[in-house]
C-alpha cells in the first residue's frame, strides 16, 4: 500500500490538482468479479481529526459532484458545491468535525476511472474499466477511511447517489458507522431513472466523438451527446413548478419568437448552458460508468427483495431527508427506507421538507434540511462525550 | 386550387401510399410570415357525408400520429393509431359520422413538410421549410374542410397535440364547429415540455448524419439522434408508476447483470425498441418542425394572456378530457382550460379519468374515456336534429 497522499494530474484534467490522493497497491474487489489494482482515490479534508479519531464525517457525493464539498472546484473556479451545509459554524461543521470527501471510483476528478490510465498497457482505460457499483465505490472509501487511520465514522452523509452511499455503508460496514444520513434517494433505482439514465447514455455514445469509448486515444470529446445526456438529466433534477416560475415561457433575449431552430425560450438557453458547462468539466465514460453503478443499485437485492434485513442488527441511527417535490427520488421510496429501518426497530428519523425545488433542492438553500442534519449530528455527537 | 384527390408517394417514403391527399395552389399565409403555395394536406376519410354535410368529425393526430387513425399504417403495417376510438360502432362512429383525419403540415406522411419537395429548387425543403404552427396547420385543415364541402363541423376531436389543434378550431373558427373534444393536453406548452422537446431536437442536430438538415440530399439519416429524441419523449408519455409496474428492475433475457454497456434491463430494451421503430417511419425534420410547432403553442398569447377572452362568443360545447397520471399535460393545464371557458359561460364538460397510464392513456384502452366521447357526440348529434 503506497499510502503517502500525493497530487494527482489526471488524464482529463492535466491542468488541475484534484486535491490529496493516496494509490493503494492491495487489489481492490470489485463487484464485476474484477479487482482493481493499482486504484486511487482522490480526496479532500476539511477540519482536524480529533485526538481519539471519533469525530470524523464523511460525505458521498452525488453522480456528477466530487471531492470539492466545501472549497473551489480546481477546473471551473466555482466554490465547493455544499458550502451551504460544509464548513465553519455550517451544519457539518468543520471547527468540530473532520470532513472528508472523496472522488468516487469511476469518477474523473482523480479517482481511479476510465479516464485514468491503465497500467496494463499505459492507455486510457477506457470502456476496459471496470463496470464500477455503489458497493465496490465504498469499499474503496472505506479503505480511504481506513488509511486516515478511522476506526468508526461519526457520520456518513449523502444525498442522490451519495445517499446511495451512505446507505451502502450502513449495509457493507454496520460496526464502522454511527449514523447515517441519506437525502434526496432510493434504496434502488426505479425503471424511469434507469430509462433517463439510458437517453443519456445513447446520447453519448450516439456521438461519432465518442469513439466507441477511445475518444482519448483518438483526441477527440464527444460533447454534444454529452450535453445532450446533461440537459435530459437536468431536467429530473428540478420539478415542473420551479421551471415554470423560473422560466415560464418567457423569451431570451428577444422581444417575439424566431421561427428558427435556435434557442427562442429561456429554458432552451439555460439548458444549452448546463450542457455546455458540464462538458468542459466532466469525463463522457465517467457518465457511463457512473450511471450504470446507480442503475444497478437495489440495496435489498442480496436480501430477497427485504430491505428491512439489510438493516438488521444495525446499531448506527438514522436521519432520511426527503423533498416533496422531488420526482426522480420521491418521497415515497425515501420513505421506504424509513419503513424498513422501522421495521428492524433500528434508530430512525424521517424528514419530508416542503419544497418546490425537486430533486436538486438537497444541493440549495434548506432551511430545514440545514437544520435537521445540524440537530441530527449534535445529536450524533453527543452520544459519544 | 387543383382539388382532384391524388396518391401521393413522398420523398420519404417513396413504396407507401398516403392515402387521399389534395393539392392547394392558392397560397396558406403562416404565422411566421411566409406562405406556402402550392401546398398539399395528405388525409383520410371514413364513414359517409350526410346529404346536409352535418355529421363530419375531424379527428386531429399527435406529435407522431398521422392520417391512418382508423386503418392499418402503409409503412408498418400496424393497425390505425385510434382504432379503439373510431370505426363502425365505436364511441366516433363511422356507421353515423364522417370521420377526417389529415397528417399536419410540417409532417411527413404525404402532407406538405421539410422531407418534401420545394418547388422552387426541386431538393427536399429541409430547414427551408418555414417554421409552422398549431394555428397554421389548423389553416390548412380549414382548407381541407372547405374542400371536401363541409362549412360547419359536427366535432373537432384530439389529444395531445391534436388537442391543441381542436382548442386552436374553437379559436379560430368558432363559427364552423360546433363540438370540441380536448383530450390530455393544455392551451399552452409548459417551461418543462419545451425543455424536453429542445433536448430531442439537440439529439437529432448532434447526428451529423443530420447534415445541417439536407440529409435527404446526402442520402444519410440521422437514425441515432432521432432515436434518443425519442426515447427521451417516450418516458414523458408514460407514468412512473406504469413504468415500475410493467418493468420494475426485471432483467432482459438474462439471469444477472451483464456489468456491460448493452441493455440490461427491461426497460432498456423497451425504450431501444421505441427508437428504433420510431426511425423507420418518421422523418427527422419533421420531429423538429412539429415539436417547435407545440413549443409555440400559447392560445391565450393573443389576447394578453387571457385565455377566457380566445372563448368569447363561442357557440361550440366543449368536452375537456384528462388522465390523473399524465404528467405531460397534468389535470391542472386540463382544468385550466374548462375554468377559462366556465369563465365565459361557455358550454363545457370537464372529465378527469383515473388512470396510472400516463399521457399514452389517451391512446389506450380507457373504458371512460370512450363512454364520454360517445355520449358526448351523441348528444352532440341529437342537436341536429
Amino acid at each position: 500500500m503506497t499510502e503517502a497522499p500525493r497530487f494527482l494530474r489526471p488524464v482529463t484534467t492535466p491542468s488541475a490538482d484534484v486535491g490529496m490522493a493516496v494509490t493503494f497497491e492491495a487489489p481492490l474487489p470489485l463487484d464485476c468479479g474484477r479487482e482493481l489494482a493499482p486504484f486511487t482515490v482522490a480526496y479532500m479534508t476539511y477540519g482536524t481529526l480529533n485526538a481519539d479519531k471519533s469525530n470524523a464525517v464523511l460525505i458521498c457525493h452525488a453522480l456528477t459532484g466530487d471531492q470539492f464539498v466545501a472549497s473551489d472546484h480546481p477546473l471551473t473556479g466555482k466554490p465547493g458545491w455544499w458550502i451551504t451545509m460544509v464548513g465553519p459554524g455550517k451544519p457539518i461543521d468543520t471547527d468540530r468535525f473532520f470532513v472528508i470527501c472523496s472522488n468516487v471510483i469511476g469518477g474523473c476528478m482523480g479517482s481511479t476511472g476510465p479516464a485514468e490510465v491503465d497500467p496494463s498497457d499505459g492507455n486510457p482505460w477506457g470502456l476496459n474499466f471496470p463496470v464500477v457499483t455503489i458497493p465496490d465505490m465504498v469499499r474503496a472509501q472505506k479503505r480511504l477511511v481506513e488509511h486516515l487511520g478511522i476506526d468508526k465514522l461519526l457520520a456518513v452523509v449523502g444525498g442522490s447517489m451519495g445517499g446511495m452511499q451512505a446507505l451502502q455503508w450502513a449495509a457493507s460496514y454496520p460496526d464502522c458507522v454511527r449514523a447515517v444520513v441519506p437525502i434526496a434517494c432510493a434504496a434502488r433505482h426505479s425503471a424511469q431513472n434507469i430509462a433517463f439514465h439510458e437517453v443519456g447514455r445513447q446520447a453519448i455514445m450516439a456521438d461519432p466523438d465518442w469513439q466507441g469509448g477511445e475518444y482519448l486515444l483518438h483526441n477527440t470529446k464527444p460533447a454534444k451527446g454529452l450535453a445532450v445526456a446533461r440537459m435530459a438529466a437536468h431536467i429530473t433534477y428540478v420539478s415542473e413548478m420551479a421551471l415554470q416560475r423560473k422560466f415560464g415561457r418567457a423569451l431570451q433575449n428577444r422581444d417575439a419568437k424566431s421561427f428558427q431552430f435556435t434557442p427562442d425560450f429561456q429554458i432552451e438557453s439555460y439548458l444549452h448552458h448546463q450542457g455546455a458547462s458540464f462538458v468542459d468539466r466532466f469525463d463522457a465514460n465517467s457518465y457511463l460508468y457512473i450511471t450504470r453503478a446507480m442503475d444497478y443499485f437495489d440495496l435489498a437485492e442480496e436480501h430477497g427483495g427485504q430491505l428491512s434485513d439489510v438493516f438488521r442488527l444495525n446499531s448506527a441511527r438514522f436521519c432520511i431527508v426527503a423533498f416533496t417535490s422531488d420526482w426522480l427520488f420521491p418521497p415515497v421510496e425515501n420513505k421506504r427506507i424509513a419503513h424498513a429501518l422501522n421495521a428492524v426497530a433500528a434508530q430512525v428519523s424521517f424528514v419530508e421538507i416542503k419544497s418546490d425545488k425537486g430533486h436538486d433542492a438537497f444541493l440549495l438553500d434548506e432551511p430545514e434540511m440545514f437544520a435537521t442534519v445540524r440537530g441530527f449530528l449534535n445529536h450524533a455527537a453527543q452520544d459519544l462525550s
